[in-house]
């Protein structure tokens, strides 16, 4: 089975992990855009494209057997220290970029290095910055802006866009059309998922490829980037952007009460599904207890991969 | 044929390359007390011992199908940038002593990561400083001080030693204890070679071998480091810390007279083959054209190998 995850975050790095064992060809499409952080810090000074996403995709389906190879990945210099904070697999991307001569074959070669199964692809080889519109008017520079916001966390982000216009990775867009089943999310809508649907040839692609498209969505709300959503409303972002998806998967578990007092606190509440809402835009809503719940809520990698597979056959 | 390799800097990777593919168990013993550039950065700033000479040691014996990887362990970042010109191996070493716990362990990993030939084995563990008192009795306090000299090049290093002391890494002891034949340098002399004679265990190592010793004298005068030595001179130094040298191998190779123009406008020239001297100290005297001579004077690494290997049997 063809399976591609379009994405870029945490969820991706989650749904990676739990189909890489069950599924022989597996390959992740991912986001360009961030602008935070150390790998903020590597793209500002040294013109590569963020390394971050990409770092994340490559751990995830990194050879297991390898550990030190991934906990060296995964390392991150302490924050006071000269190197800045900075993660190492990010300085691995960057030196690799500057060896190689580009972020294409720089990702090819850490893959090949960390013996990933699967591939990792870029969305986009272009150089852009995401861009967001607030109900009022007021406009926001950067994925890292949107994403940690300083803006009013109770206006509605009502646009999103490319400064400059990107276009589509040709090889992402061939495993989009190839695909048996395409994954898009989860993950922060406005600064992980839509900014791949920005792409020109993404929802192109999306809407020729023959795979079945399953949006899965968030399980909480997120302040001041989703405050209030209901399942249709993260859908309805989806749709709008061209995700074109036939399945939203949503999730039915739930976290103790003393856990969901927690996220409470801090304005996160589980998303509401509103099944009627969800059918009238014409798409199959497909259900189940897909987290795990512990000290935090979050889609369980095992239990989001069995529930994917199953939809696809 | 169990070869050790006994310096840290260029010139044992010269040594290292030519030996790879022609010796079946091959071990470099580096010196780990830098304190210069990249190195005596994070030396300073992680608390690690100095990674520059062992990274050396790994790129030369690193696996060359793997080129890229081999160009990554050798890429510099940007002087310029915030990541000061950083050696990227120095940093995989640094990440790689923090993930493992260890240099002992780092090194190890490294080493399987770029699949070398051979083994690499810091001659301590201890971090500690080569300090050296010239004939005026003016101290010097870390190798890169006496590596690039502030003070009076006319003065001889009388006397070195580190601070604090330290003892012998038990898996370098073992390895000169089981070796055919022992190469001690070629390199400087101060920086390079005699540390690793400082090594509390290393100079009865050495005496107690069964192993073939060869020290490979330098082929140029060093300014500041090594000005006016003879070949002898270098030996005596060598014997003088401990290194008990049964042959002395000493280039017979000449290069242009405007390549060593270039060379005595620095103030370096061809280091003198004084044999009665060396006669007179007991050493062996082997004598080979071991350069090559192209752009700058140097060993070659093929001569320098298979005259070693002849030495050998």
């Amino acid at each position: 089975m063809k399976v591609v995850v379009i994405g870029g975050g945490t969820g991706s790095f989650t749904v990676l992990r739990g189909l890489k064992n069950k599924v022989d060809d597996l390959c992740a499409v991912v986001s360009m855009f961030d602008s935070g952080g150390s790998t903020g810090l590597l793209r500002d000074e040294f013109g590569i494209l963020p390394p971050g996403d990409v770092r994340r995709c490559l751990i995830a389906l990194a050879d297991e057997s390898d550990d030190v190879l991934r906990q060296l990945f995964m390392f991150r210099f302490d924050e006071h220290s000269s190197l800045q904070g900075h993660s190492f697999g990010n300085l691995f991307l960057t030196a690799l970029t500057e060896v190689t001569g580009s972020e294409a074959e720089a990702i090819k070669q850490a893959s090949r290095i960390l013996r990933i199964k699967g591939r990792v692809l870029p969305v986009s080889l272009d150089n852009c910055h995401v861009n967001a519109e607030l109900e009022n008017g007021q406009k926001i520079r950067g994925e890292t802006n949107i994403d940690v916001p300083l803006h009013d966390p109770n206006l509605r982000i009502v646009k999103t866009w490319l400064v400059p216009e990107a276009k589509a990775n040709p090889e992402a867009v061939d495993a989009i059309l190839k695909a048996d089943l395409v994954v898009i999310g989860p993950g922060d809508v406005f600064s992980s998922i839509v900014p791949n649907l920005l792409v020109k040839g993404i929802p192109e692609a999306l809407k020729k490829s023959k795979a079945k498209k399953v949006y899965v969505c968030n399980v909480m709300t997120k302040f001041g980037e989703t405050t209030g959503f209901k399942a249709s409303d993260f859908l309805n972002e989806i749709i709008k952007y061209g995700g074109s998806p036939d399945f939203i998967l949503c999730n039915t578990g739930k976290g103790s009460s003393a856990l969901l007092k927690k996220y409470a606190d801090q304005n996160q509440f589980p998303v509401n599904v509103d099944e009627a809402t969800i059918k009238k835009a014409g798409v199959k809503l497909v259900t189940g207890d897909v987290i795990s719940a512990a000290e935090i809520i979050r889609h369980d990698s095992e239990k989001l991969a069995n529930t994917l597979i199953k939809l696809a056959r």
